[in-house]
């Protein structure tokens, strides 16, 4: 079992009111020095069987067309190590 | 200028209808081998000047108090590479 994880993110250029409105909080709390924030998601996805360039590229796919909305957001897939759970 | 990553997930023994909802999604969809999902939220913060061991300690303040629930959520901090943007 291998975990396989998507990071899904607004594109730089779409604004990001959630991530915004923790930035503008920081300063309130008391945290100095964040330029800028963007929230975004993470999937962690099990993955049965080893994790090979096909299962990669379905994952991919899997991503663009399900998990990321890609007309306003980008998305990474990367492989962690084995997960133990 | 550079760029500290937090991921916010909940806790291995905590419920999460939000992955269980796109796991169970996933088979209708085409997708099979997929044993599990879990989501979370990742933050990205671009921190002003070098990142050394008391910033890092202030993020990861900052991510226990603030971005994180962590009666039910941990959290990582981590630096990536300087941000371009």
């Amino acid at each position: 079992m291998a975990r396989v994880v998507v990071d899904v993110m607004l594109k730089p250029e779409i604004l990001d009111p959630q991530g915004q409105a923790v930035q503008r909080a920081l300063p309130r709390l008391g945290f100095e020095g964040i330029a800028d924030v963007r929230q975004g998601k993470r999937f962690e996805l099990e993955v049965e069987g080893p994790v090979d360039d096909a299962v990669l590229a379905r994952v991919n796919e899997l991503a663009e067309t399900f998990l990321a909305n890609t007309v306003i957001e980008d998305f990474t897939v990367r492989v962690e190590e084995t997960a133990t759970a």
